[in-house]
């Protein structure tokens, strides 16, 4: 239990349930003097946002974030910050028709069995709900990080089912619907996920992201490594599977000679290590890539058992994304900024200066 | 700072540098009661000792551990437990060829920003000499899990380099001193080591890990997920580049209708989800992969920097594993039991009774 | 930073300004299966609640909370729940008269300095407005512990200024405004404040507090031990100086054989220790006192210094408790409760049956 | 469980019982740069060592500490610090006697009940003989604290049963047996320790504790106000039974026109708040006491219980402190140094600059 919280000195704590009366947040430890308002926080809160194409769910929540403390005169004061949005699409539909059954693949099974009582409606606090208030706390992080440091995170869809991004050209993924990093392939893609939805069925997506300009020495080992971290923060967003930093499972056909970076003096050679040795940030720039299952609410039917025990066939209606890991992207950002924030502002207590990054040091020759 | 802990109610907490005067744990929040005695120990740390086959590296270690605190009578006694293993071979050479350049893909650039006076005699505590520790409190962990709830723990390497496993032979892995899972590959991955050696290259290895009969409930959402923090506990081991439940980057390729695990009575049909809906154990088996880099302490000559930013060639002399994945079979072992272990007893905390899978529902029919 | 949560496996954290928008909380590790509603918070609330008697600060709120989160059916969930109060009261006075001065004996000085951005509008987040929060979290705890376990928590007042209680009478403490132990007492308490309030001063208060029926084995040694989490929760109450367990400082004159607590087959002889032994629950009552100062806001003249240094003379106007000890007895009960059930959590998750102590154990013959 | 940790930044986790083969700690934290060396930790730990004068324990501890890593070229590298004091003088007696019977003021009876499996040698884990590490950890953070910022902090007794220091005598304080703050009362104290050794029996004690040059800003309310974390570290003390800050129990029945400091260009008139306003310090002195309970183990006889209900008399042999509040000025010591470092190192992770507060501010005109 109290597992809602994440991060040390820049800590963030939600609640909120899919179908509840409001979801909120609270940001503890944010430093003082950030100027702050709702405006900086609703831009990624759009993106993420349901109900912004055809592909992704058509329930429609305006997700309008109130600020309710910590900011006076326009600025951040070193308390706490509350974060609030009200569910405004709760339809209050019936809901007895999966109260006693569990999805396949979805957390219905794990939540009856650890908790006994199990707010079912839209899943509860197992659904993606709830990552609103990441988002929107992310923001904040994102805010300072660039503020103070120059620090940019920004990720994208680079596979999506079987069609694979060949470049990334970061100024194409908010020009899209998918986030997709690579524009040559957003045709196959309309037409891939218009077949999707005609079957019923969903499908997964790796996403990537980077974090440029990131001052070199976050990260604590031996066990709060920065990769460690942010492996725990990917890790724990819905429909996550897996986490790769830098060259990630392909290091393990790699040989040394070929994985080690080397070094010059005006900057590291290559980035295999993804801007992080010994657990911590070397200067390049930190990448990872986050794989997002397929979502189980399909309309392809599927075995399963009710709370007796007892075998039933179903599908899942209702309002969904076909690819979760679309929506995923401001998501990811989000929990990217939080790590680095929080490593900061341990880092710093040390008493070292937070040293930047030289543009040399950042540059691959 | 402070980031040598991990684990909430079972917390370890490590100190100790490669050629230091000892290392050492305290493993704080064992359950009284917990039969103990250094010989549970020593198995796992003798599976991770160096120098026992020509392919690790040939430093030679007794690794012999001893409990100071925390048990009487042969039984835990609830408080914290106090491990040390004095470092016995620490050639007292020379290092002040080391002393003044940063190793490619090593921590010694990282570490030199972030705290400025480093322990550069053979990497300091980025050594992996700590994983001593780590496999040490793992193995208070595992025995605890087993003889109270009768999980079991195992991991092997499944592919290193080139070479992959087609089949898991639990039996076999023990048996070969490459901890791989498929003894069909032995000679293959005999020689392709042998050849490695003669290059003076690396090479990188992923490790599979299963846990067998964890109760289903384990794990604290939205953050303190048990996969997300198996993922911090995994990507935390020296060398780690990406960490994989389940299907993990499969699941990028896969429909909904392919990964969700169908349910029968009598249990799961299939485990693509590794074990984990929700972020919350389902009592199928947990299984989860690592990612480990090559190794970049090599004889291949590589480009680096010294400490005056001025261009060196170097080679990492010394006794080195030419692949570190083979080594951290018994790291990864320790590091799901630690994790488990402690959400097991948050679980508790939570005074729902403990509920161990039955047979029928980790069984895949 | 980082400081506005409380508790390991209950955990509660809070956010809000006096004259902010609102105030909220999140208890995070409520155990599921709690029958919960606003009505169980409201009463808490109602006796810390301003306004309602003549010797309480004129603010008027209703303090009306909402639980938006974490139950269902009327029931606890186990998830996060959200609770939020609206501040209704915020008087849009001019505050520009205390924006530059430093308050002697408030907290405008050490925020300045600290944060630098300071809300100084009712004294923002040092305000005791946010204790409406504990005090609302801790009815949580108290439901649970009571319902569970039958552990019952209550403060009274036991000395006020000079007039201290010869007599604890539980059952006349929620009949006066005072919440004062010894209704004999209440004509002189009653003449005393009229005079205190003529003269625009204020005084300060002893709580006394005691929990009935707490099991044996809470506490955490040798840091969290309970009465070590006792006093962090208590000394952390606004205005509190000092927390004394059992006889506290009476201690320092006692011989052992008058301080050791006797045991006998039917219980303890007596209760000098207040319920605790080497820091962890022996199943007598725990009993414990706290100091509150007087409030800094009166209209007494007092010398002071600006933001720019220079001297000033100044009274504190508006609308304030000539006595903040006597609200402060809710708030105590609450501190109290949450730290009883977080550590009832975590001894729990020991696999320690939780062993609520026999009446006569706790029986003082 | 897992209670053996204390700090966030600065973090200080130990181990070890009273008869068993060592005790050792891990300072996690420690920023990097710092000289240190044994001799540093050394001084301390003599004043807190038994068997010094007729008036503490004749147990003889050499107390040699060891610290087995987290130093290189005589500087602290900024990771973890092992140190370890093997126990020297495990007399190898024969327990059986109290094995089976709780002694009355011990932990013997919670300790049973909470873990089953009790070290009843010595008292074992409840043993003040863990403080020795508090003391040694402590030392790191005192020499820290003055060497960068000029922090001192220092202790005495200055009540010792019913003889009371009428002034503060800091030059005598380690000149006497008794860290006492009065010299005066010296001859009176020899009597009064004589008698009462004859009688068989103990006495309480009170510590004051000051520190000085604190920088302004320390402290993260609402819950880790500095006072708040004070208050945990030093009742977590072994026997401690009161914590007071300031004026602590006096405020009762002061008035708020006297206990509010006021303030004047050139610094505080006076320090009633003891250092510290809402939860923050103010730059004023840190003033805090602590009352420590007489220790149980007495040649008087006492009733009590064992294992089995029985009702039992039993007298407490062995090498005892009839005042365990002496030797306790050490360990006062470095509580508060920890504390005040883990908050320094919070305050500073936020950017601001750590303000030394002006010799005018801490000034009392």
């Amino acid at each position: 239990m109290a597992g809602n919280s994440i991060g040390t000195l820049f800590r963030v704590t939600s609640f909120g349930e899919s179908h509840g009366i409001a979801i909120g947040a609270i940001v503890d430890g944010c430093p003082p003097g950030l100027e702050l308002s709702e405006a900086d926080l609703q831009g990624d809160l759009d993106r993420r946002r349901p109900g912004t194409s055809r592909f992704t769910t058509a329930r429609r929540e305006a997700d309008e974030v109130k600020i309710l403390s910590g900011v006076f005169n326009g600025k951040t004061t070193g308390t706490s910050i509350g974060l609030l949005i009200e569910n405004t699409d709760q339809r209050s539909r019936d809901y007895s028709d999966i109260a006693e059954v569990f999805r396949p693949g979805h957390a219905d099974y794990s939540y009856h069995h650890k908790y006994g009582n199990r707010d079912y409606r839209g899943g509860g606090r197992s659904s993606a709900r709830e990552t609103a208030m990441r988002v929107a706390a992310g923001a904040i992080a994102k805010k300072y990080l660039h503020a103070k440091f120059g620090v940019e995170v920004r990720a994208c869809v680079d596979q999506l089912g079987p069609i694979c991004a060949e470049q990334i050209q970061w100024d194409q993924v908010n020009q899209n619907p998918f986030f997709f990093a690579d524009s040559d392939k957003l045709d196959q893609l309309d037409q891939y996920m218009r077949d999707l939805k005609k079957e019923g069925d969903s499908v997964g997506a790796k996403v990537f992201v980077e974090a440029t300009n990131v001052p070199v020495g976050l990260g604590e080992p031996v066990f709060d490594r920065l990769d460690a971290d942010l492996a725990h923060a990917l890790m724990g967003i819905n429909a996550a599977k897996a986490v790769a930093i830098g060259d990630g499972f392909d290091c393990v056909a790699q040989k040394g000679s070929v994985h080690r970076d080397e070094m010059h003096p005006n900057g590291f050679a290559s980035n295999h290590a993804g801007g992080v040795l010994g657990g911590i940030s070397s200067g390049q720039p930190i990448t990872a890539s986050v794989a997002f299952k397929p979502t189980s609410s399909i309309t392809v039917p599927g075995k399963s058992i009710n709370t007796s025990g007892e075998s039933i066939e179903m599908i899942t209606k209702g309002r969904h994304d076909p690819c979760v890991g679309i929506r995923a992207v401001p998501i990811v950002e989000a929990m990217v900024a939080i790590v680095l924030l929080d490593h900061l502002l341990r880092h710093r207590g040390q008493n070292h200066d937070v040293v930047v990054a030289t543009p040399e040091l950042s540059m691959q020759p």
